[in-house]
């Protein structure tokens, strides 16, 4: 197999210096390269090790006070070594969105698996019986939110049952069931199962957030009130068929507003599972702006609260007109699906000071390989550098396959890889 | 170094089967794995080889036809081992968006690279020199569109200047030099340089293109026309400095349009690059869109011109409220940067019919990890299979590091790596 963990990088990784030998991931930290002083070319994605660790921490202790588990969603970062750090931070495990993710996390060590999606495939089903087989103590959940499912899990017989949550929706939302009367109907086929486990609820209230606390507040208190509503109900029947009962919701965008919901009164000892992902490296776009809403209603100025951690480095190419300026940065290299980079600080070529950009510039689109730069750009000059923000970690995540850790002068003091 | 031609693949891939040991991307062909079994885990993205191969022979007949040569985007499929086919088919070289793509492209065995980008940065211009160095007869190219750019490249005193084609741009573009008088002053400048061989004339339509008939010649004309006036003068002057000049344009939506103009009679011999990408797996969305009109207008049918070549399967997790399918594929897995995935054909489990899917069905979003498919949905069932055409090659290809290449009946015969 591939090592996950300390797979060998070389230039033909994007972002890997052109005339450094190969390098075993773990020896990168030690060569002393920086990102200041242009050692990697750019663009290049950077995490910086002081936010990453304060929001790692941040988390943690966010749940921990609460009385809440933290299993962090991993499709954020797909990187076995943000896992190794997440679990090292406590968390209870780690969510996933399929299978083949699942193994990655396996592989970082996790034994605690929440895959957030409704399995239901041969080939997935079967790989989750071989895992579970492979690795002795191996827990691994998944949703359930249709009989139609619950029978093709069924249909294959499996010599030990799979574990399974309940997936409560609302109606015009996505996965999980419509109503009270058809989770409970569907709870009552899964204890009554021998091919499931019913080991608790769950709900995603993530797609909902508006950024507007008054219609976010309400509509978290509907779902969670369905939530537990199915729980009680599941409880009082005896529906669950373990002695702890889990319950889980939890984006990283209101995930303070379902923590209530999280505790239901139940007979049975009850787990609350949070699984934020974006809180990892956080960002200057998106998810900036609705945790800010986070923290003013936990009471924790965005000072204390989370950092943006990611940062995409790219150089000026062309200043073909006035007021634009050309980055060699594009679609492949950062995420454009929830809004544009932000540019956050300009280093003159050749200079080692970083200054931040005036208040009007601008990232105005994105080719797949080019950058728009708009604004008053004064002194601005081709092989000038720009350091972006960006909305959305996922999907800036998603375009490296590897990414240095910096300390807080840029210098390369680690590195993680990801397996998309 | 990794081996990009032949690299280890093992299920901590996405898309590779979990129980199938790690084997070499050249050993894939021969496992006898099925798409339509369920071999391999959804979702997945396919290349039909059939399809693959008619577009290698169609562009590059296109290019023959007119006496121009093919320098395929590389930047597309990041694929060495599609790169490796676009050479054998006939191009001439390769082009890529950036020093480390290329160095990708050398490994693959181009000779011949033409990078589509302004290269200026000390790492960039170090890596390509260290380049032609270790790979004798290595011809590389970038643009050049600035005095600014020249003295950056001037003041690392090269010991062999670097070869460069001088962009021409259009106010309210991209990159490439905004009048005729920069673009001549910057020629004579560069000729006079020791640090560059001024080898041509670049320019890019792409961007332009409405799929308007008459606006989209009208631009292309017009910017064509720029690129020849600086061409003859350039050549009046002498400016060039080698007794071939390339001239080169070309996206692939409008690329027909610009044929024309690849050349210009000059006192020296010209050499015309088109530089398409998408066209080596089209697409059934953007591109199909506007390749139909360039079909019209070289009088080919549909039929005869480009096919779409690659596609994504998906599974059918939830039908969670009428006329709502969640399908356990999301933006990790497909473009959603120009157009919402188009289904277009429908497995029942357990069957290996292919039926069309009806005509209202349409892909209205995607998340991360989900997507939602809305129609008069009758009989679809939970674990059902939705085969997915893509709005824009790039986008897709890089959400994967391989892709099983299949026959017409979905076997897998062959499998391709990306290296983003």
């Amino acid at each position: 197999m591939n090592d996950v963990l300390d797979p060998l990088l070389d230039p033909t990784s994007k972002g890997y210096p052109a005339s450094a030998p190969p390098l075993r991931r773990s020896q990168i930290g030690a060569q002393g390269w920086s990102v200041l002083d242009g050692d990697l070319p750019l663009p290049l994605a950077v995490i910086k090790r002081s936010a990453l660790q304060h929001n790692l921490q941040w988390m943690q202790r966010f749940c921990d006070e609460r009385g809440i588990g933290l299993a962090p969603h991993g499709k954020t970062s797909m990187s076995p070594q943000l896992f190794q750090r997440q679990l090292h931070a406590g968390a209870w495990g780690l969510t996933l969105a399929t299978v083949g993710q699942a193994r990655v996390a396996v592989e970082a060590g996790a034994r605690r698996i929440l895959i957030a999606n409704q399995v239901l495939a041969d080939a997935d089903l079967r790989a989750i019986a071989a895992l579970k087989t492979q690795h002795e103590g191996l827990r691994l959940l998944f949703l359930l939110d249709s009989i139609a499912q619950l029978e093709l899990i069924e249909a294959r017989q499996p010599a030990t049952p799979f574990e399974v949550l309940l997936e409560v929706g609302l109606p015009g939302g996505r996965t999980g069931c419509r109503t009270t009367e058809a989770a409970t109907e569907l709870a009552r086929r899964a204890h009554a199962s021998p091919a499931v486990t019913l080991a608790g609820v769950e709900c995603y209230e993530g797609l909902a957030a508006q950024g507007d606390d008054a219609q976010d507040r309400a509509f978290t208190d509907a779902l969670m009130q369905r939530v537990t509503e199915i729980a009680l109900l599941a409880d009082r029947e005896n529906l669950f068929d373990n002695d702890e009962v889990i319950v889980s919701a939890g984006g990283s965008a209101i995930f303070d507003l379902v923590v209530p919901g999280l505790k239901p009164q139940l007979t049975r000892k009850v787990s609350g599972l949070l699984r934020s992902g974006c809180y990892v490296t956080h960002d200057q776009g998106n998810y900036r702006r609705l945790v800010s809403l986070v923290n003013q209603r936990v009471g924790c100025s965005d000072a204390e609260g989370l950092q943006a951690a990611m940062e995409v480095w790219a150089v000026v190419q062309s200043l073909p007109e006035p007021g634009l300026a050309i980055l060699a940065v594009g679609k492949r290299d950062i995420s454009s699906d929830l809004g544009w980079p932000i540019p956050l600080q300009v280093i003159a070529r050749g200079r080692r000071t970083l200054q931040p950009v005036p208040a009007d510039w601008t990232i105005s689109g994105l080719n797949d390989q080019h950058g728009y730069l708009r604004g008053e750009l004064g002194s601005l000059a081709v092989g000038d550098r720009i350091v972006l923000g960006l909305s959305h970690p996922c999907t800036t995540f998603d375009k490296w396959r590897w990414m240095p850790i910096v300390d807080d002068a840029y210098r390369v003091i680690d590195a993680i890889v990801t397996c998309f």
